[in-house]
């Protein structure tokens, strides 16, 4: 059989990172910092174990039986009042669904609101599965170059007057992936206020919000949202557990109608049993400890992390310095590409994402490249950056 | 906002069953014979909840923390097994990924075959979520007939001259949802020589295949696919547990290379925790003994069905006579309306899905209609068929 894929399908290319990733598979003596997993000591075990039991004992059948595809009430309640207690977001003019992790509110939203060749806008870099979302439902993506604030105004305006058929603008805010840095409070009115302005809806994708460590928050750009144009995503993916694949969108109600649509076609219903695990847990468990217990991990790592870089590496290279979240972004010199250094630095020993898989062109070279300080070790992290500082001893000579 | 939502998500309408479903939640009163769902008692709830505690002691982290898109590899293995060894499956020339539930499955495969446009052909009445689910990526979708020995095959063969650029024919072939009808061996091969020969892909839906309560077991197409133009869809929702979302695909290579693209974008993985409480079950417990169990339990209730319906409706309705699934099809006599009928019904006191859902256009009026004998207790459904024989005594006068 001679196979024949949709367009839109086969517009998604095969990651560049494959190659270092099977390496990396190969050989279990690499030291990874590129995955990005939440650290395993912040996933709490035990009380999931003991909210499972319970379940199990009262309400074995129901956890374990078909529900329905917005997702398990209890749970969309408790996440509406997380929104507008944590994140200051209307829950009155807006509705909650639950998805099948984040993802799965990166590959709706696209599906609901683009035609095939239509717009949509992302930062570059950006997320990796959200560029594919887009693109496998036909997106034109267009990546739009950010400054120190966040995604930059006057390209995103100039994008908007250029495209085609610009429906959404995909941003991630807070702690952004891969660059670890956040979006400044003018720029996200200045940002919402053009969208509004051009009718362009905005997804918010925030899984790191809670995740800060240092610093004060800064609201939500779905916290301004007065027209309706912000769908919000979320995941409990990294503050309770990323396996479980539970996720949620807040979005305006005619909007979470066609959702609803969109996920009973995609999957029907997400995994009940966890719905109710997670449910449990954000009602009756000392939710602000445990967040409180995650930022100290990261913090502390990322910290480690930052102080290893500051001795090993010369100053031909820099890096952000994040306030939360998972990552941060180094650069090389410009005109050096980081895809040649990560091939360079997994054969020393060390693997990181090169800067060019978070591009919509990820054939186009790229500078810089992301470290994950979540899953690493500290003894891992001290050791990574060694072998990554001779690494660049080599390659920049 | 005025909201613009995709072409491919417009054309999917709101259920034309919603207002009965409404009116069946409101009142728990009502007698269901609606669900798709499995037997309460066909839930092994007591070894899931073994297995679940072995994985908590065992292997917490890794049951709650990211995992790989194409599916827990010992699941993979498994689950290829058992479709060589129970459904005669040659998988050294395919390849089984992991998906959430079989619904993912019906959703990503025209999401990498079809374009906007080209067409889906399907049995008329089919799953209406199948039905959603090509919808929602854009595909043209057209319904064809069936006789006794399944989907009719000079309206197919018409069907694939008159249709626009025809990629792919959804089928559930054994127990077919709605109508609990088998296609024949005859019809299965006739079906497959035709695809072939006009290089049009199968979608093979097999959710009940293990669930024959009667006869002899027919083989599934995809063990009569020498060319690779079948991809079977699979879950395990009929067998272990619907709520946890566990399903599969089985596929030629090229075909699960674009699947795993798709569900990287879609969800990323799979829940990872049932993913290993699905292998231990299938790997460590008594599965022939468990099947027989659940198929005892079909057997019973569905016999029991049909001694209802021959005691309670006179010879003007007709209905089919599985040899195994969830369903039988109920029809009226040409020119009535199963939808003004199901509504008078549920008046009445009992609910049961109209044929119109399971049309492509799902305006078309249909004198047939979904009974589910799985999911009702004996005495619901002796109740359900004694109100339902009134109805009819009312309906057709």
């Amino acid at each position: 059989m001679n196979y024949v894929f949709s367009d839109n399908i086969s517009s998604v290319r095969p990651s560049a990172i494959r190659e270092i990733l099977k390496m990396v598979a190969a050989n279990p003596s690499i030291i990874s910092l590129s995955t990005g997993s939440p650290s395993s000591e912040a996933i709490p075990v035990d009380a999931i174990h003991e909210i499972s039991e319970k379940i199990f004992q009262e309400r074995g059948i129901e956890s374990l039986q078909y529900s329905v595809t917005e997702g398990y009430m209890p749970l969309r309640e408790t996440t509406k009042q997380r929104l507008h207690d944590v994140f200051g977001i209307d829950t009155e003019n807006n509705d909650v669904i639950i998805t099948t992790g984040g993802q799965q509110g990166l590959f709706m939203t696209p599906l609901v609101l683009v035609n095939r060749g239509d717009t949509v806008l992302v930062e570059s870099p950006s997320f990796v599965s959200g560029i594919i979302a887009a693109k496998s439902v036909g997106a034109n993506v267009v990546g739009i170059e950010m400054d120190e604030e966040g995604i930059r105004l006057d390209l995103l305006e100039q994008a908007i007057k250029e495209q085609k058929n610009v429906k959404l603008l995909y941003l991630i805010p807070t702690f952004q992936n891969p660059r670890g840095s956040t979006m400044s409070l003018q720029r996200r009115r200045d940002v919402y206020e053009l969208c509004r302005k051009n009718g362009i809806m905005i997804l918010e994708d925030n899984p790191y919000g809670e995740l800060r460590f240092r610093g004060e928050d800064i609201p939500t750009i779905k916290s301004m949202d007065k027209e309706g144009i912000v769908i919000y995503n979320g995941s409990y993916s990294k503050v309770l557990s990323a396996g479980m694949r539970i996720g949620f969108i807040c979005a305006p109600k005619p909007v979470i109608q066609k959702l609803i649509i969109a996920k009973q076609g995609g999957d029907c219903h997400t995994n009940i049993f966890f719905q109710m695990v997670c449910d449990e847990f954000f009602r009756n468990y000392d939710v602000p400890a445990h967040i409180e217990k995650i930022r100290g991990i990261y913090r502390d790592k990322c910290d480690f992390m930052l102080s290893c870089l500051d001795q090993a590496l010369d100053d031909r290279v820099t890096w952000t310095h994040p306030d939360g979240g998972l990552f941060l972004w180094c650069s090389l010199p410009e005109g050096y590409d980081s895809l040649d250094f990560a091939n360079l630095a997994a054969q020393k020993g060390v693997a990181f994402v090169p800067g060019c898989s978070f591009m919509v062109n990820d054939s186009d070279p790229c500078p810089a490249f992301r470290l994950n300080y979540s899953t690493p070790s500290k003894e891992n992290i001290e050791k990574g950056i060694q072998i990554l500082a001779d690494a660049v001893r080599e390659y920049l000579k």
